[in-house]
């Protein structure tokens, strides 16, 4: 049955909700798809409930074909399986945590794993059932400390998550790759540009994960690429180690004055001026800067941490909590208060370093101070420093790394910044901004593990299944498709993603036009095309055309004037053609034109594997080829 | 694509779960379509999610048959319009409520009569917006003290819910009406015997309501019927009131001493023994029995009531509270406590009466007991009684209502019983249980009062908009099919609600057998016609048999060792047919019975709705005809 906008449930709005930024909510809210309820929280109205079902069913259709099966679990989960798995406290307040009549506590789920394992434990029980892959279409809830952008970052939002099922690790690549192939496969037929970028697991645990990163400049992740087709997010940037240098030749290590230095560019100038280098003029990438930071571990301890790092770096402290490196995935890492300072008096504030070596050493040896020092990975041997000498108005010079200083580690904490290398030696780095839309994950055995996750193996011998997560974001996809498709003046889905596959606007008030509107309506409907008819009788043309124009159905047929000579005008707004066609003519090139839109989607997914496929071979990630041209 | 019993995501178990006593909630289990994840909270297996999709199918179409319009409301909502409402407290404990991170009050709705109401006054504003009907297929939540039965009484269900909005009554009773109509519709097509009966509008407020019923020895729910047709939950139940009786002869109200009558049997024996009647014996029914109740306000006060009634009848504390007879449709009420008792001494257990008239009348006169007195409507002035006189081992004989004792009203306290005379005229009252699958209220003006939904009319004035509210419980009724539907040995679906159309068994070990049965699955699939293949290698026929009997898909095809002699063995397990098929007809005469079978379900709302017209004549509300036959 034919949508009219004469009983539809919508109502354009001319104002922009309150503090909207970013297009995608701008336009669906004023084209009447969803409604606020809550921060963070949404309504979704007719329009918008059919544009979702069209996005859920291409994504179902990828997961059927990757072998995955659709189950549904509840929103309201026991949380004593996420205290098992540590992730009751590592999900901190944003996690939504309620308890029953009978004080039992419960949450709502945030994701899955979880109870995904559970199930499985629950009824498998040998290797012979393996390998699974299930996955749901599922509302998943997180108090958002910072809900924003409508459906970019919302609190109530609808996930597709599937989770596979192995006995060995060739099994989980296996999986893994089965559902990057649907991940590639269901942006390409969403119509949505998309590269996969190397992540770090974070909280979730586990060995590799890459991110599907929709580049956009709304987006709040940064990511890098290379003109040779590395991609990343900064957390999984690797910086290159240079090789370490032979330091029998460098100077001793020596503390001078620097007075009236509180800055590393006037440092660099009061060593330039009084204590110059013999080769060359000291620069900020000779200064050792050294950060102090605080890291709150999962048992609630708090630890004070010094991090080394080139004077011409800034810290990025979310980069290094991203890379694991420090030997916790979730622990919580922070600029150190002046209540962690008070505690470390050694620590002079300005002027810290590992100091003179090596009876003085303050960092990075056993029984000096008790904080542990990491260091930029290059900070390699034989590099030289100039750096705080633990002592208000005075730094040491010649400080060379391996000589006169060590460190407990190395740790990726300095910003990557563009043009820097990328690791694979594909070129200089350039940095972007993307919505993270869908994320993978080879869990490995971390939940298995703590939930006691075991088949029985080939030789009868209890085996520990190993597990991967694929995430999708599918409210947050439709943000972005209303992204990259909408105009100045409304939304402009994609031919095979709009609430319905023809807007027809009677525009004229005789009975004629009318009653050709109505029959062209169900004359398309009885081939299979949908359609949303403006029927309304008291509404201008005028009216009618600017409320096409917000809802976004690219195919407009308008029933008008023409009608006496017995045309309408077909307007395609992707392609911004406008046609006068005889009315006899018009449902059989419409029905073929709406046919060839669905064909070409789903032909896509095809064109976007062969296209990873080659870049990715000898194993490396590579980008997708753009898809927005589709 | 088939469905693979070597790859599915089910085992079928031996076992019943843990306290199980319906079939439905044994065998949903057993058969691996659900599987528990806490007290009343499931997780849906695949074969689950088919039927639960196939349900809700039937029933969004029946919905857009009715002009409803889909959306979708979160399931996590501010409590603020549920503070506006009333129903924050009237909810009491079933309210699952919580937090978020910055101490705001959500609720998990258990129901959205409020946001539907604030959207509608959020977006529509005259009444040339109206009427509107809009549902969503949601996920609810409700804390019940009591889940049971698996699905049948859960924490976590899904439910239809639609709302109307009308300008005026006659607009509301058409809304009710069409909403009606797709309720008998979708459960006719759904295969279930279901009978809408009169009902209270309890805490959901507003004036008209019916339950839609289905009948069965399981459900919670008790209701009368009668030959005539009438039908009705026993709150519903109205008394027939005898005329009154003319008193001027009866004679006086005396005190006797009834020592040793602690029951109204050793009441009725000693007074026929000590104090005759004149006319005939007395019997229980000539007692009067008053019984002590508390009502707890919304305002936490609490009020003593004492309720009088004939000895013969017990009481029904929930039919009289569902009555909505006590003044206020959401007061809780309770048998008294001993501590209620003790703070009304003049109240003596076992000896309560109004009192000897007119200068004692201890109840239901002002000035005498502050407590207020209700009486069944049976005791019409001119009753003759005997009852408690206030004092320890006497009575009151001859004490005559109107004459003797008056009340603050009347209240419909009595239990209903067999024979009870329905209140239409239709004939004696049968008792019966079933399940409440539906309900549809006439809100009327409740919520747009308390939240402010008011439109402008044809005249320019703000008007209060009339709203209806229509629930569906969807989960709840596929337990009830699966009630319904279902053998000694396992689930039996009707046709078109399978998980899917046939049930394919490889019965053998040849690669011949094997191979038939997966050219079979392909040709019904090319068809349309979805397939549930056995083709376990190493399972024995035996076992596949079991699982296909648990699982319960009715047309079963075999594919064993009569494909030698070029025949399949076809099952209707419906019919209890079992016939061998040449292998090259069984596609043909399988596709033709599943489309058929699709059809007639089809056909099946429409012989319903004739049905329920003709027993609807004069605005009775009618049973429709059991279609378990169909």
């Amino acid at each position: 049955m034919a949508l009219r906008m004469s009983s539809l449930f919508v109502r354009t709005q001319k104002e922009d909700p309150v503090g909207a930024e970013v297009a995608s909510h701008k336009l669906l809210h004023r084209a009447g798809y969803i409604r606020r309820s809550a921060p963070g929280i949404y309504t979704w109205l007719p329009l918008g409930l059919q544009v979702l079902g069209k996005i859920e069913a291409i994504v179902r259709e990828e997961m059927a074909r990757a072998g995955s099966q659709e189950v549904h679990f509840p929103g309201l989960l026991p949380a004593d399986p996420y205290r098992k798995s540590g992730r009751w406290e590592a999900f901190g307040p944003d996690l939504f945590h309620l308890q029953d009549r009978k004080d039992n506590d419960y949450i709502l789920a945030p994701t899955h794993e979880e109870v995904f394992t559970l199930l499985v434990k629950d009824l498998y029980s040998s290797y012979k059932d393996l390998p699974l892959s299930i996955y749901q279409v599922q509302t998943k809830y997180r108090d958002e400390a910072r809900p924003r952008a409508g459906l970019l970052r919302g609190r109530e939002f609808i996930m597709k998550d599937a989770y596979s099922f192995d006995i060995d690790d060739a099994g989980l690549d296996a999986s893994y790759e089965a559902m990057r192939v649907a991940y590639l496969r269901a942006f390409a037929r969403l119509g949505l540009p998309c590269l996969p970028v190397r992540a770090t697991p974070g909280a979730m645990g586990g060995s590799g994960t890459e991110e599907f990163i929709y580049p956009s400049e709304v987006g709040e992740d940064t990511f890098v690429r290379s003109p040779g087709g590395y991609a990343a997010n900064v957390e999984a940037v690797t910086s290159i180690v240079p090789d370490a240098i032979e330091y029998s030749l460098s100077p001793a290590a020596r503390v001078e004055d620097t007075p009236d230095t509180p800055t590393i560019e006037t440092l660099v100038d009061a060593a330039n001026a009084n204590h110059p280098r013999e080769d060359r003029a000291w620069t900020a990438a000779d200064t050792l800067k050294n950060v102090v930071c605080a890291i709150t571990h999962p048992d609630g301890t708090r630890e004070i941490i010094v991090i080394g790092l080139p004077g011409d770096r800034e810290v990025d402290l979310d980069r290094a909590a991203g890379t694991g490196m420090l030997g916790n995935g979730e622990v919580g890492l922070e600029a150190a208060t002046a209540e962690d300072l008070a505690a470390h008096p050694e620590l002079v504030k300005g002027y810290i370093g590992p100091g003179l070596s090596p009876e003085t050493q303050l960092l990075g040896l056993e029984g000096s101070s008790k904080v542990r020092f990491l260091l930029d990975p290059r900070v390699v041997d034989g590099t030289r420093w100039i750096t705080g000498a633990n002592e208000p108005g005075r730094h040491v010079f010649d400080l060379v790394a391996g000589r006169d200083f060590t460190s407990d580690g190395t740790i990726e904490a300095a910003q990557v910044v563009l043009g820097d290398p990328a690791p694979d030696g594909s070129g200089p780095l350039e940095l972007a901004r993307g919505v993270e839309i869908g994320q993978i994950f080879k869990l490995g055995r971390k939940y298995a593990e703590s939930l006691d996750l075991k088949v029985l193996d080939q030789n009868g011998k209890a085996t520990t299944v190993t597990m991967g997560s694929y995430g999708l974001g599918v409210t947050r996809v439709m943000a972005c498709i209303a992204e990259e498709y909408h105009s100045e003046t409304g939304l402009l889905w994609p031919q095979h993603l709009a609430p319905a596959d023809v807007h027809i606007i009677a525009a004229g008030k005789g009975e004629e036009i009318a009653e050709a509107a109505e029959t062209l309506t169900s004359e398309l409907e009885s081939e299979g095309v949908t359609v949303l008819l403006d029927d309304r009788g008291k509404v201008s043309p005028g009216f009618k055309f600017a409320d096409a124009e917000l809802i976004g159905i690219p195919t407009v047929i308008v029933v008008g004037r023409g009608l006496a000579d017995g045309v309408v005008e077909v307007r395609n707004r992707l392609t911004d053609e406008k046609q006068d066609q005889p009315v006899a003519e018009v449902v059989a090139s419409t029905v073929a034109a709406v046919r060839t839109a669905y064909a070409t989607a789903d032909g896509a997914a095809d064109a976007a594997i062969a296209d990873a496929a080659g870049g990715a071979a000898g194993g490396e990630v590579a980008a997708v080829a753009d898809t927005s041209a589709l």
